[in-house]
């Protein structure tokens, strides 16, 4: 770092500060935390671990010599140890337990200190780690939310003054970790929402809460590989779940009728396209009004004889075209009491045979494109997380 | 601020950090904002403004000379102009146009710098604005999302120096600031999506989703008086309008019967307490393992005459408790097929005379505390923001 003026440094914190809260993504800004820190310090290599009451769970590794030597999935492939229990035998263990930051400037000496440290990772990559600096990240509640280690820093960053600068910009990266992880608490806390009361439209019907789940992991995979696109993904993974909340409004002996619905009957069933539409109008949010669109236009087909309006081809927003193929790849896979279930490549088979006709060609490549994703996703029972 | 040492002010910057960044509530945020900056730079007084679209809404006015003299009220009653088109007239609204920091040294000469600048507050207050800083909240993304006003600086905050650091604080409070519209925006989208699928369960009841509104509302006065805690109050707002979402699996013939239910048929008609404890089982987020109690328990009675566990007294939760009364309150006062509206000031007699029975007295007592305020809340039909 040299002796930079206090001006430099004070706008490279501000600097920091402004990069790392404008990421809203939690796992980007994981990593760009451990980048940011390590251009700060000059340091070889960081790693981040996040906090989860007894556990610390890790999160990310970087290193520049290594990355220069071995591909990143080599090096993560070896790495890899998913959590471990907070105590004082590890280093970022004591780190949590202390509250304060563990300075080690020789890493040879570490077990002197009553460290155990696993150098076999070093050893098969052919890397030494000389030096290490492991830094409590504060919630600006005062709590520990997460530990930042870095590793062969020059000497500068061992002094006092070397310290106190390395403090204040784990400040800055605890407030965006803090508000990361509160902004994905609420998300969670709002996808959990959506899901119920999803399930509440489906509680009368023949269908079950898994149901909505599956086919709004297979609308945001489909989402996925057709828009590149995370934000959208997600959105539709959220607004997904809502298609089938108009059927609330359905007569039971309409909608739980075991037998062929008569025409006059299917008119009326019909309607819970237009009632969900209803039940989700005039809202503020993105998320309400993309769930809107897709309640009230996922029964239209691509080539126009759908309903309720008969769209045709791109007139149908692509987010109920997307849905449409995922709410009935579900149902020709899942077994209800009036049908077996169809294997899924049988399905598979239908999804592609109505391109064009019930479906929009390029939804159908990109659900194609997606089905080894979609797959494994069947055959996992759970797919809450 | 005199010569300080760059550690201190890094120290003091990192501390404006962290304190905003702990407020979570938006608009305590604001006045710390506003705090924080004066004192930073030993300015006598300060405002903020918050930016919507083409308006800048006035938020804060603080004074620590006028506030010496005035009541806050009085200062707060001559100051308050609610928003303002952003122009290069008002000093707010050019800096917010130019994206910069606007200096006057010398307000005496304010008109000549091309701005208009309203005195009269000044004269009747007995107050002389002498020296002043816009400084634009840029959130992190680079756009402009509002305004601090800083007055009465001593002259060091006019220098290249003083506005670096002026700029740094700035740069921080705009960040905590940003966090806090986002976190503010995502909880009324959360609140938006729990009406709106609240409303789904009442869809074909005889109520309506103003029931819902109104209701949540006035549990949310109650648990107010009742507790002086508003993440308790805030929860119940949050989580009381999924009360009757176990109705959805009432049948129709049940739930939709103009006349009155056969023994057997409220029998069924009671399940929607424990259908909805069903429903929200199982829940990770606070919000919903509150809502869950509230359906689950909000026919249970004092005495122990309720439904569906027939509790009794302290072991009935507390939210089932203040979601009884403002739930009965409610029925009464509307309108029904089947009957006329109480007037409020019966229905307010009726609550009195159950206390102990069914509804918990110190809840009936929180209730005639809040009267006023839920008097005014059925005056206005528009409640929903």
């Amino acid at each position: 770092m040299g002796k930079p003026k206090y001006q430099d440094i004070l706008d490279r914190l501000v600097g920091i500060g402004l990069l790392l809260a404008s990421e809203k993504n939690l796992h980007k800004l994981l990593e760009k935390i451990v980048e940011e820190e390590m251009n700060f310090t000059n340091a070889e290599g960081g790693s981040l671990y996040i906090r989860r009451g007894k556990y610390l769970i890790f999160m990310v590794f970087r290193n520049r010599i290594l990355e220069n030597k071995l591909p990143r999935d080599t090096i993560l492939k070896r790495i890899k140890k998913s959590k471990f229990e907070i105590n004082e035998k590890s280093i970022a263990g004591a780190c949590v337990k202390r509250g304060e930051i563990i300075s080690i400037r020789d890493m040879s000496r570490v077990e002197e200190l009553g460290f155990s440290y696993d150098r076999s990772i070093d050893r098969e990559l052919g890397y030494e780690t000389k030096s290490l600096l492991a830094i409590p990240l504060k919630s600006p509640e005062g709590e520990i939310i997460g530990v930042l280690q870095l590793i062969n820093l020059p000497q500068e960053s061992f002094t006092e003054e070397g310290l106190r600068l390395v403090r204040a910009t784990a400040a800055q990266a605890a407030i965006s970790l803090s508000n990361g992880l509160l902004l994905d608490e609420l998300k969670k806390a709002q996808l959990d929402t959506i899901y119920r009361l999803a399930k509440v439209a489906e509680f009368k019907d023949r269908e079950t809460g898994d149901h909505i789940k599956r086919m709004s992991r297979v609308s945001m995979y489909i989402a996925e590989t057709l828009k590149h696109d995370p934000d959208f993904s997600e959105l539709i993974l959220y607004a997904s779940p809502m298609h089938d909340i108009g059927k609330v409004a359905i007569p039971d002996h309409i909608l739980l009728k075991p037998a062929k619905l008569t025409e006059e009957e299917f008119e009326i069933m019909k309607t819970h396209t237009t009632i969900g539409g209803e039940i989700l109008e005039n809202a503020d949010t993105e998320l309400l009004k993309v769930a809107r669109v897709i309640a009230l236009y996922h029964h239209e087909k691509f080539d126009g004889t759908g309903y309720p309006e008969g769209l045709k081809g791109e007139n149908i927003p692509t987010e109920a075209r997307i849905v449409a193929v995922a709410d009935v790849f579900d149902a020709l896979v899942s077994k209800r009491p009036y049908k077996a279930p169809w294997p899924p490549d049988e399905a598979l088979k239908y999804i592609v045979s109505q391109k064009g006709k019930h479906f929009d060609p390029e939804v159908v490549k990109a659900f194609v494109d997606s089905y080894e994703k979609i797959i494994d996703l069947y055959e996992h029972s759970d797919i809450r997380s």
